[in-house]
């Protein structure tokens, strides 16, 4: 068996790297039952409060076929630092967005590893991104509004040997929500109306 | 003029929106004398506690000329719910994507229309993306990893007649940095080392 191939379940122990691996085929065969249980949405409101602070609540989502919510909501803030004009309260939009890519390739790298019997014992990565603020500002129509580039590292302490490391890694952006999005675009629509 | 046109700096009040519009101005002079000081980098360390937690500590940046940081650092949390084999202790990673993206926009929209001199009273924004775990899982390969599809609606409340309302609210993904790297994707290179 190589890294990469899912191990039988009846082969594996319960729980591995945190992650319930009895219950994970559970959702698998379930899925192979029922395809539509894994239509899942994910839903956020935000609002602002003065210049560049504003607040996500985070709360229900739809998924295993009904809505569901969370015991209290989570609240999730923005700012900017002073230098781009706002009071440093929280850490910037570009900054939760490397957060979240973060989040979901470590998740995915973890959970697949359970999959396949892989014990992690430990994950750190760094993530950093160029931005040209030309692009925001409209002073040059050949720089992008957006990130320029992306670069994760990752440092993994893992019983695979070593020529097996980076195929461990890669079950991050080989599954990843996050990093398909970001990586290949999402349709984004956009509507307005008065409040 | 038009509610898309930037204003003489001369004509609008100091601060519009809880944004210095004099600072903003001398930004825009400083990066065009200077275009270099311009590029900003952004950056998180994040690290991985038991199966779907991890937490990233955010703190310094590169901006402005020099590498800049914080008071103290922000620390994000992400986790999944108990449905995904969490334990439901924060938000899980595409919600910290849909917060980021609902952050960028906001916080575009109101610098560019104190640059315009546009008062906005209220933003409040509903995000929703739909994501199907068959991709995550690899059950069926027409079926991507990431979100299908993301819908944001505004809510704003601003001294425009109704005819300019959905020219403030594209103020946002007109210049937005999340909504530019998620609508038209962005390279990230991974790397792995061992720990």
């Amino acid at each position: 068996m190589t890294t990469t191939e899912v191990a039988p379940a009846a082969m594996l122990p319960k729980t591995v790297n945190g992650v319930s691996v009895d219950d994970l085929f559970k959702i698998v065969d379930a899925i192979k039952a029922t395809p539509s249980i894994a239509k899942f949405n994910f839903r956020i409101d935000n609002q602002w409060h003065d210049a560049a602070k504003n607040q996500s609540t985070v709360d229900t989502y739809f998924g295993a076929g009904q809505k569901q919510s969370r015991p209290k909501p989570f609240v999730l803030e923005a700012d900017e630092p002073p230098v781009l004009l706002g009071t440093d309260s929280a850490a910037n939009p570009v900054e939760h967005l490397l957060h979240a890519l973060a989040a979901c390739l470590t998740t995915s790298m973890v959970y697949h590893a359970a999959a396949r019997g892989i014990r992690i014992e430990e994950v750190e990565s760094s993530l950093e991104g160029d931005i040209d603020l030309q692009g925001f500002l409209k002073l040059d129509k050949n720089v992008r509004n957006g990130f320029q580039g992306i670069r994760v590292n990752f440092k993994i302490k893992a019983d695979v040997p070593d020529e097996h490391l980076w195929e461990v890694c890669q079950l991050g952006p080989g599954h990843s929500p996050v990093f398909d999005s970001l990586t290949n675009g999402v349709p984004v629509s956009v509507s307005a109306e008065r409040l």
